[in-house]
């Protein structure tokens, strides 16, 4: 058999995949595991590596290793790979045939890029456009290296968080600004992130509803750690709320989302000064806004569960950290709402009510957040939204599950996003098996 | 007779209002003349004056002076003091009892500030918010001080664009973040700008519609070379598009409006470097993009009129001018649109659309700019909005138009603003004339 490995670099985190490439191109990939590494970096956390394999495929791996801030991308790339050939019974380095890499910013490029031991030109690219996802690209070329240095026999394609917004209109993309002073490796407008994610929710919804992808109006809020949303017109995106960098939209576990431009001027000093992260240097204003903002700075935690569980005024938690998570949870909520009200109106602009499909949660707090989609369904009520209690509080099994009423006139749905999945599609695509 | 002036400094310009004092409290005050100064600063441009009496009241004054950076608000203010007393027949200066001057940002102050030759207080800390209205306060500032020199007998009320959002709630005033690292005069939060125009417009509306202002629910776009919305319910403004400073929300005649946080720094490799604007130091980030951007950046001018000019493929302008202006435009509507559907859904997710009062137009480009109307209305005829578009293209007479159909849902209004009669009005309030 050969194998696919699907790597995701997150921040701090690495994610996979492992399938198995079946014979025949008509039948869906064969998945052997899952891989995560977490706190990668972290001063205060242990890094926590789990391997799980499918029943009987392998030796499972949970193991809590070094503090966060002694290891790097570099080494536990090499250190996984290892590990998954290791423990499974038959499979070698030389079977795995092909590495995708979620790589967050693409710039202006509209399909993934391949690269080969010959061919890594395209990595230097990849590695420049770092300047505009700081926390993220550069970690992923260097996953790609690791890969490329370690997998005797394999391609590796780039797939893109931006690929799927590269539809979006001109007028919606443009910023009013004049041009850069300095040369730059791409023009300064607004991309887009999360692609992958938006692109594996349209794919599941439209094989819930039984219609063509190019069929699906959807508001999609992808709430994770990161957080954005989209809108999802004529399975196209035509609006995204990240700009330029993952930073612009909503709030995030640590990032500001929007803010006036001119503030980070009145919070620091200096913010333009160059800061080290990691092995790469980033600028100040980059590291306060996307690592010490957001619920973090708000509530002090970017735990959301925990966030929800404050809310409480009999919360077992001090008084000030209530009324903290209080807030968070209201200033969190209402810029929510303004992007799924801009992009409601979006499709409602032109579109009827009855041919929108409605609006999708997603991502570790989307997915488990059932008091934040109450919240959000229930000022759609005037829209005729009308959410189905015990569908939102229970259980959630499969990718998609319907948490508003039959007779609800505008949907609520909850998907399980599969940014991995989706990238090995895109594999396929290109490769062709 | 005894006068009120009230005096309104832009970043470019003075306007101003003369006013008798009746003798009763119940009579209006007794509009006497306007005062207008454009130019102030510009390099290319003349700095014209003029000064319109009502009829027989006084001498006009219409005349094109030094070039616009050879002068300033210090000089120029005891220059138009000057004048006015000597022009009209019987006004002496110390005729003049109050002067109200209009200050962007005020901070978290919830009410005018009273400043005499002897209580200069106030002004220093005016001054300190300059950092926060760099291109507006500090000019305010200068203007107050030349009145208390150049005025023997008057009182000054200071009035600021920031009051009527006071009440704004705490989760939509609040940033996601972390503390400064550097001592600052009031909080990094929202404060919202053209207070004194949306609390004009208030009143207009609840004449129009006999009702209470407290039963007023309307959304308001100010669109002048700076442009802000404004959701108000039950009379109070629960949201705004501009932030801390002016610079977020809408774009300007030379603002970027809200763009990702870092854009700058990819625009620019020394935002933080201090600029001389006038005689005053600002940031060079400040500039950029409050003096730089917007639709001057896009379309190369920020006269909305020529933009709407060069739409047609067939205007008298290059090729280039009309695919810039067709992009300008297209972006301008996509945020217009963006901020009222966002207060629209506001209103509508506790109130039914038939105690929504409508969508107000205001400011140069909402009073004149009948196609941007015409589209935005058209975006909501799903909420049953119908545009009337005799009433739309037609000259408007009065403070206020409507521009919809009787059988409207949603109406559309023009509504005149008048800043300095805000302004005069908050004065009779204080000081009980």
């Amino acid at each position: 058999m050969t194998y696919l490995l699907a790597i995701n670099c997150g921040s701090s985190s690495i994610k996979g995949k492992l399938f198995g490439i079946p014979k025949s191109k008509s039948d869906s990939l064969d998945f052997q595991s899952s891989l995560e590494v977490v706190n990668i970096g972290s001063k205060d956390e242990k890094v926590k590596i789990k391997i799980t394999w499918e029943e009987g495929k392998g030796e499972n791996l949970s193991e809590e290793g070094k503090n966060g801030d002694e290891v790097d991308y570099e080494s536990l790339i090499p250190f996984l790979l290892e590990h998954i050939t290791s423990s499974a019974k038959s499979l070698k380095k030389e079977d795995i045939k092909y590495v995708t890499h979620r790589i967050v910013h693409g710039g202006t490029h509209t399909k993934g890029i391949v690269v080969t031991k010959e061919h890594e030109e395209a990595l230097e690219e990849m590695d420049k456009l770092s300047e505009f996802a700081p926390l993220h690209n550069h970690h992923a070329v260097v996953a790609v290296r690791s890969c490329l240095d370690a997998l005797p026999d394999h391609t590796s394609l780039m797939v893109f968080d931006t690929l799927f917004h590269a539809n979006i209109p001109e007028e919606v993309y443009t910023y009013a600004l004049p041009p850069p002073d300095k040369e730059l490796v791409m023009p300064l407008r607004k991309y887009g992130f999360h692609g992958l994610s938006y692109a594996s929710i349209l794919q599941s919804m439209a094989y819930q509803l039984g219609k063509k992808e190019e069929e699906v109006n959807i508001v999609v809020a992808h709430l994770g750690s990161g957080a954005s949303a989209c809108c999802i017109k004529g399975g196209q995106s035509i609006d995204t709320s990240m700009g330029l960098t993952p930073l612009e939209g909503l709030i995030g576990g640590t990032r500001s989302g929007t803010i006036d431009p001119t503030a980070i001027f009145h919070l620091t000093a200096n913010p333009a000064e160059g800061v080290d992260f990691k092995d790469y240097t980033v600028s100040k204003a980059e590291i306060l806004l996307n690592k010490k903002s957001g619920l973090a700075a708000l509530a002090g935690t970017t735990n959301f569960g925990t966030i929800i569980s404050r809310l409480s005024s009999s919360a077992d938690c001090s008084k000030e950290d209530h009324e903290k998570a209080v807030l968070a949870y209201k200033v969190y909520l209402d810029r929510l709402l303004n992007y799924v009200s801009q992009y409601l109106f979006k499709l409602l602009s032109d579109t009827p009510i009855e041919k929108i499909d409605g609006l999708v949660f997603s991502g570790g707090i989307g997915e488990k957040g059932s008091k934040l989609r109450e919240d959000v369904l229930s000022k759609l009520k005037w829209l005729g939204a009308e959410i189905d209690t015990d569908k939102n509080d229970g259980k959630h099994t499969g990718k998609v599950t319907e948490i508003t009423t039959q007779s609800s006139k505008l949907k609520g749905w909850i998907v399980e996003t599969d940014e991995e999945g989706w990238s090995a599609k895109l594999a396929r695509d290109e490769f062709g098996f």
